[in-house]
């Protein structure tokens, strides 16, 4: 019968209930029925010591697969129950692809002792793995690709194949090479299988596909598996040589870890949080972050002080403040997530980004038509001043200006510089509005107040 | 040779420059080169006037794929410029899940000439896709799976698909039922090439292979997609029939919707938005979430008017309380993101959501003890009033701590009352933040300082 998702869900469950029994055959047991990828859930949900536990009783034989699916900061805390001998046990047990994302967490004497203990070809092709950095297609790549020739039939492509034995994961295509491995094209097994046996690999082959170069970023890479739905693509060097394969499994992860970077850099986190870490390895980064915006908001305050004589003189100033810049924040951050998005998917580009500009700032005058007015009136009621309505009504305008061409221009202007504009742009856009709003709302009150 | 991204990018820029000679001739050139996907990509980063014009040119036997590969805003406003018979004729280019995904942005009475249209196999075959929400496994299926009995051999198959011919995109596995449909198990393609052609189906398929049943949603679909690595997988019915499959292209676009909601809602912004569109499309949504923006400012300023008369004594107290707000409201984001991040990813459970919360608690208090030091040191000096300092120290402090009850137990009971927590967490956390801050600051002073 087939596993349905419930059935597994319920096997962790199975295993979480064996955590409580506090037997170890009751733990090995739970854990038998369970894929790597699910004992990674499970140790990524439960406290350190719970977590030692049942990576104690993990099968020997799939202690290098749950390794790679766990986050990064589980396995820096699983590695360090973990002696050296076992490692490299481990590593044999990987893809060379997977033992290359291990390495970077491992101490460099166990990587020494794993290099010396593989055969000479696996650390050929490792070293060429590593040789490139991790988020290149170089870095992404497999080497166990599968090449052909074009001018041998299909029926001795299938003889070939059944000598060979089971195929690679993920494996939908062989790449057809020349004698100097130079890429010709790539052969879909299933074209293998509905074809004429004597029809020749050149006749089938799609000799066009989409390859990439090895220092692709593996940003482009993953743009290019959603655009053309691949599930595996040749990875060749500068000179057209075929040096791996990146398949589709790996892509998913590229999109998976980007998707958690833009939403956590945006709060200034990294995405090696581990929710059962120490909170010590949690309080720094955190820390930081609030100190970033502790100056911020004292440059807001040293704008405030510019105007403590007129905050005496009305109070109701003082009251109103935070509303301007609280809307101006809110209105850049909209506009600055709209950009960022856009710069990230590419839709936005030099040529572009004027026309972005001008509608954010066209929705900026209408909404501040709305809003303003609203404000206006609220303020007036509240405090039967006509001339602080028009105030406020004119600083919010004003800063939803500045909101949107601040939303606009800071993640273009930083991406440009080179510094990741999730991480840093919404801290200088609300900076700017907490800065704008309140000297344009107590200036403008000074003016016209008093 | 092969074609790597930067030709692929080329062929892109080469439409773009096509379009600024205003030739048609020189459009339908530079179209002829481009994938779909391609197409729809240029589409997405031009604004109105220029994607009519594109559109007219693309060969008819390609409209039916742009629309699909194109973001819904793009879509309905493509659709504006055809008529229900080119329409017609582009669905009938579809594969089934991909008419499913057009219908819902499709008018009534194309749908009824649609469905008039095809022949009754297809119309069932899309009807069976259409009775399953778009999020579900069913809504994401297509329904071109290729069978095979488990009693029969290899070879047999191997015959059955040379006279088939060419196999559906993303066919990695056949599907092996019995007579009355049920699903049995599933066999690699790879494995008929390697294994014993006399060797029985039975022999070889996996005999429990992750399935997923009609209404399991696209979330948990996609969750097994990344832990199994898998291409492509059934789909079964309540009763175990099988009923179609899903392929890893569709999950990689579930995926990316996913990833697009949880960057975009929490600024209130839809997934449909056209950076393109007029205006006046934009406006609504973005005002409204000013709008209620608005709402928790006055809240927030109306608790700042109950110390009217405090402010007044002491100025300073208007000068600093925007920094004890602003932390308390960074500080809450960056638990409210772990905390979304952590239930999205089913990291946090009830069962260890009290973890959780102790450990933000901790690093709150461990962060107040940094800060709260640092701010009340700045005030001392700034305006020479110890007890201002302590005051100023003491609110962060609660407030901190608010903020990270706040981050932690918001999302969690928004999401059991079945609000999604990404839209509407963060307006909540700042709320309370900023009401907290503000009455704990000059609640304090009014007690300790006047």
């Amino acid at each position: 019968m087939a596993k349905s998702t419930e059935k597994q869900s319920d096997d962790r469950e199975a295993l979480k209930s064996a955590l409580k029994t506090e037997r170890d055959t009751d733990l090995r047991l739970a854990l038998a029925d369970l894929h790597p990828a699910d004992i990674a859930d499970v140790l990524e949900s439960i406290p350190l010591d719970q977590r030692e536990k049942v990576f104690a009783q993990i099968d020997n034989a799939l202690i290098g697969e749950v390794l790679v699916e766990v986050s990064e900061g589980v396995r820096l805390n699983l590695l360090e129950n973990l002696d050296s001998q076992s490692l490299i046990a481990a590593a044999k047990t990987l893809d060379t692809d997977d033992v290359a994302d291990l390495i970077p967490d491992l101490p460099d004497e166990v990587i020494a002792e794993m290099l010396f203990a593989m055969d000479k070809q696996d650390r050929l092709r490792l070293d060429s793995v590593l040789s490139y950095p991790e988020d290149t297609a170089g870095g992404l790549m497999n080497v166990d690709t599968i090449t052909v020739r074009n001018n041998i039939t299909l029926e001795v492509v299938h003889r070939y194949l059944r000598r060979r034995g089971e195929l690679p994961e993920n494996t939908n295509k062989l790449f057809v090479v020349d004698r100097d491995d130079s890429l010709l094209g790539t052969i879909l097994i299933g074209d293998l299988l509905v074809n004429d046996p004597e029809s020749r690999v050149s006749e089938r082959m799609d000799a066009e596909p989409v390859s990439f170069e090895a220092m692709t970023s593996a940003r482009e890479v993953a743009a290019a598996f959603e655009r053309y739905n691949l599930v595996s693509a040749p990875v060749v060097d500068d000179k057209g040589k075929l040096i791996g394969r990146i398949t589709v499994d790996d892509v998913v992860d590229v999109i998976l870890e980007e998707a958690e970077h833009s939403v956590l850099a945006p709060a200034g986190l990294k995405e090696d949080e581990d929710l059962f870490a120490p909170v010590r390895s949690s309080i720094r980064s955190r820390a930081v972050w609030l100190g970033v915006n502790l100056v911020t908001a004292v440059i807001a305050s040293w704008v405030i002080g510019l105007f403590e004589d007129t905050l005496r003189s009305v109070i109701a100033l003082a009251v109103l403040m935070p509303i301007v810049a609280s809307m101006g924040g809110n209105a850049g951050t909209q506009t600055l997530t709209v950009v960022i998005r856009g710069l990230a998917l590419g839709v936005i580009t030099d040529s572009n980004a004027r026309r972005v500009l001008i509608k954010e700032l066209l929705i900026s005058v209408m909404n501040s038509m709305i809003w303003a007015v609203a404000v206006a009136i609220i303020a007036i009621i509240w405090y039967r001043m006509p001339g602080l309505g028009l105030v406020i009504a004119l600083a919010m305008s004003v800063n939803l200006l500045v909101a949107a061409l601040a939303g606009v221009s800071i993640p273009i202007v930083v991406r440009k510089i080179g510094i990741d504009p999730a991480l840093a742009s919404g801290v200088m856009l609300t900076t700017i509005t907490d800065v704008v709003g309140f000297f344009v709302f107590l200036g403008l009150a000074s003016l016209i107040l008093i």
